[in-house]
């Protein structure tokens, strides 16, 4: 942690900013290695204090190395200490990650001698590239998703209710060592599967229903985020062309990625390749986001995203087709971005019909 | 939904706002019956509509009744959207429930007419008292949880392992219909039960351990919360002194509960019981929360809270006592405030020993 720290303080000096001002959980998380702050507060000279509520102040005492750790009781005016240790600490410029609008309001007031910036991009700048220890975590929440995927295309069965193959999925995962989920799981089928985000209730899968699946195990806090599309029984010839679509859009976004790529142009050759099926409008939303200790998290892969593509990079690659009344198909994996293309972390069959 | 949006509209006239806008998920949940939706805006007057990314606009247009759905896609300015709607429907008074500090800048900048006013309350008012339709959800959810309490105390046994408890109870709630879980799942045992918030590792149950056991089930997108504590095997008399302690605070905090009574009064009672008992500082949180759409929520049990419990709140009740590498003790109901009395909707038994 002290080393990611380091890294922040690095960017403070590099960008004019005296200290930081943390309020995000996966970025206090990131920062400290602890999971229930309340603040953190870092000063690009040397100072790191961690403001933690008196529920978990024992916690955090055993557990955080290196900030200063302060309890925050019942009735203590948060805003109102942080004040004073920012004066304290003679911090003119202080950058933060987010902060609701009636905090900001009040730190505003409090501070008359600090300018408080809106910076959450350089939370993210660190933690969009993922280092060593943190890949680890991330292969093995892949590898957990996996096994669950496994698992779920080897029981799914006609007259089994959405949730219930979700259930088991969630089981599967969570005996393998996953902590929960790292989102609701997804079994969305038959017309629930037009909806990119429907399903989990009570339909009874049927033959010939498309249905997507879609899964995520946490590990170490880490993220993992997978779809499969598939059919029982014989699928129609418009079902497999859609999916063969989703397929070759897939193939087509992973063979152009490496470090250097604009995000925009990955997710085009995918939008591309779907258009010219003549699906253009029914891929409803982007070709990914990156993945970490939060489920959806910089980079995106959409048609305005900023992002150039750097090797260390976890994203998920996930085209789709979606037909109101009809049905969708998804096809989805977590991807690592190399300098000379890239490493799929997650692994099942790509086949439509299953049984 | 649409006379939730009365009752909204009812509060903006006697608040003097003439619009409000919800970016809260649970609270546009609440709201419209759906849960996607990007920005919510309601004028006092009559206009409802619904901000929707483009992944979710088909599931909204065929899933929303009560209000218009606008789509947001890639590249969409939603900000200067809602602003352009906000000054043609005149509102210049508008109240908004949470807005991150950039929205918030940005806004204030864009509504050169318009007064924001940060009034988060106003939801949490509807919110706090929950309607029959709600109830019935939460008395689902809490059945659930008690399933799984029953079944956690039925499979503890030495040996295992704190995470594979925690995977049967969730498998276990997962088949009676949970939507996942209302959060990550705690089996915190030995020294592990000592931090409030502790456990769910790799940590093998052993005889003479105390065993926190804190679960809960979500269902149509209600919450519930439930703690047991546990010991395999003979209890030491300090352990059971410390058990009754914390259940005799739970039956004093009970039996003063009704509406019209301040929530921190009910805090204080079951804090007071404590205290006498040599173990006041060790209890290291409020006595409870609200439960809901969200498994933390309004109205607070705690020393400072400004809550009076009102019939229709429905919070827990979790007393708890934690020597630091001795262990904890907490024991928690999800609870529905009457107009005399309460009625405890989580049920399982209130035993140290279990086997």
């Amino acid at each position: 942690m002290r080393r990611r720290i380091d890294s922040l303080r690095e960017t403070l000096h590099k960008e004019g900013l005296e200290g930081y001002l943390v309020s995000n959980g996966a970025n206090m998380l990131y920062l400290t290695g602890f999971e229930g702050g309340s603040r953190l507060l870092i000063s690009a000279d040397g100072d790191c204090i961690l403001y933690v509520h008196r529920v978990n102040y024992d916690a955090a005492e055993d557990a955080v190395k290196d900030c200063e750790v302060r309890r925050v009781d019942y009735g203590d005016d948060l805003e109102r200490v942080l004040a004073r240790r920012i004066e304290s600490l003679g911090l003119k410029s202080l950058g933060f990650d987010v902060m609701d609008a009636q905090t900001y309001m009040k730190m505003e007031k409090l501070l008359r001698e600090t300018e408080l910036k809106p910076r959450r991009d350089v939370m993210w700048a660190l933690r969009k590239v993922k280092g060593e220890d943190e890949l680890e975590l991330l292969r093995e929440a892949a590898e957990i998703t996996s096994m669950g995927m496994e698992k779920a295309l080897e029981i799914v069965e006609d007259g089994m209710v959405e949730r219930e193959l979700a259930a088991e999925i969630d089981y599967e995962m969570r005996k393998l060592g996953s902590e929960g989920t790292a989102f609701e799981t997804i079994v969305a089928s038959g017309p629930n599967s037009a909806y990119p985000h429907g399903g989990r209730g009570d339909r009874r899968l049927e033959r010939g229903d498309l249905i997507i699946i879609d899964i995520g195990a946490r590990y170490g806090g880490y993220c993992s985020d997978m779809t499969r599309t598939v059919t029982l029984g014989e699928a129609s010839p418009r079902k497999i062309e859609i999916y063969e679509a989703v397929k070759e859009a897939r193939e087509k976004a992973l063979r152009i990625m490496r470090g250097g790529v604009k995000a925009r142009e990955v997710d085009a050759e995918a939008r591309r390749t779907i258009a010219e099926k003549g699906y253009g409008e029914r891929f409803l939303h982007g070709l990914g986001h990156g993945v970490g200790l939060e489920v959806h998290e910089p980079p995106m892969l959409n048609p305005k995203s900023e992002d150039i593509l750097t090797p260390g990079n976890v994203v998920t690659v996930e085209p789709g087709i979606y037909i109101r009344g009809f049905g969708g198909v998804r096809i989805e994996d977590t991807v690592l971005v190399l300098e000379k293309g890239v490493e799929v972390l997650t692994r099942a069959p790509y086949r439509l019909v299953v049984r």
